[in-house]
């Protein structure tokens, strides 16, 4: 049975970025940290066109992020570039020429824009009419695989609220941020119900994962 | 060594209490649900005069709390009793005649109070002059064991925020609140240094042991 599922590193004090996010610093000030526990990975690297790179505890994790996934949709902020219109040559965001999804992914934006076909299989779609219109994209495009749900934090939200989440790890780093985007946050009332399922302890990190209590 | 330690619930939304919290609800709407892991167990029910309980992953931690300690620490609302002067006949708090502690309990408040020695060795000091004076007397008073933060939030913030924590059990559960007395707040600038020494993982709940980065 395909899933909607999503994989998000939120600091102790519950921050999925840290202040003053900007385009040169799409994480915010010190929100580089957060994800110190994935980036030396060897399943990391290897997605990213690298070499090398290690194995430890948070490595299931990590390829589960990517995992079975046949469809991703993502906020505009993690795609890339700043607020407003896409402009007439607009950038092809951070993921570079051959991005690491290698299959469709939706990009919630209130500008339009025509779909970007990248090499290795990964197509961004640019979704104007909500997280409903993106997860009816990214379930046909799936097809029986799962739907990961990417981020930033605010597009984990909406999906949170909808109760269209069946799935979330939640990678707890031991830092404070002290400030930022909130991840878990206008989650409406009452916020949805969770179960806890797996704990993983792995170096500088600990996940956790929870299911849609029902 | 002497150690100064905490251990706190939070939901995973990040609060320590739910909202609207109340001298008759003073975990606020939706926060008894925080200590659902620490109710059930042996060690909480034989600490609080009962009898039976489940011994699980979690029963080291519960251990903890009051374990090689002697002497604690906590805000006036954990204590108990609402907010202004204590009055002529002050109420002698959630805790009952023999509190669980055995040990000098330092209350962080505003208003003076002469000490109360409840049976089995708990006596509460009310210190009006801030955190410093209360570690100070609860260093004293615990001679070489530990001195335990109690909390809640707004007091554990204070500990942090100076420096004076050595050690922190997070107790992580599986709920969104929604809203409440957050825990990491108003930490200073930069935040402290944490390192993930410990994970437990247990039934309805994930426990972290942090330690002070050097």
């Amino acid at each position: 049975m395909s899933k909607v599922k999503a994989t998000i590193t939120m600091s102790l004090d519950g921050y999925a970025a840290g202040p003053s996010q900007s385009t040169e610093n799409p994480l915010g000030i010190g929100g580089e940290q957060l994800h110190e526990w994935l980036i030396p990975l060897k399943t990391f690297r290897e997605g990213h066109g690298g070499e090398g790179g290690e194995v430890n505890a948070s490595t299931p994790i990590a390829e589960g992020i990517l995992g079975n996934v046949g469809a991703t949709i993502m906020g505009r902020n993690m795609f890339g570039g700043g607020p407003g219109p896409w402009g007439d040559e607009p950038w092809q965001g951070y993921w570079g020429d051959e991005p690491p999804y290698h299959h469709p992914v939706f990009v919630l934006t209130r500008h339009a824009r025509e779909p970007l076909e990248l090499e290795g299989g990964t197509t961004f779609f640019f979704v104007t009419d909500g997280i409903d219109s993106a997860l009816t994209g990214a379930r046909a495009a799936a097809e029986d695989e799962d739907v990961s749900i990417g981020g930033g934090a605010g597009v984990l939200q909406q999906f949170l609220a909808a109760g269209y989440l069946d799935e979330i790890v939640v990678s707890v780093r031991p830092i404070l941020l002290g400030g930022g985007a909130r991840l878990f946050d206008n989650l409406g009332k009452p916020p949805p119900a969770l179960r806890q399922v797996e704990v993983v302890d792995a170096p500088g990190v600990t996940h956790i994962r929870y299911v849609r209590a029902s």
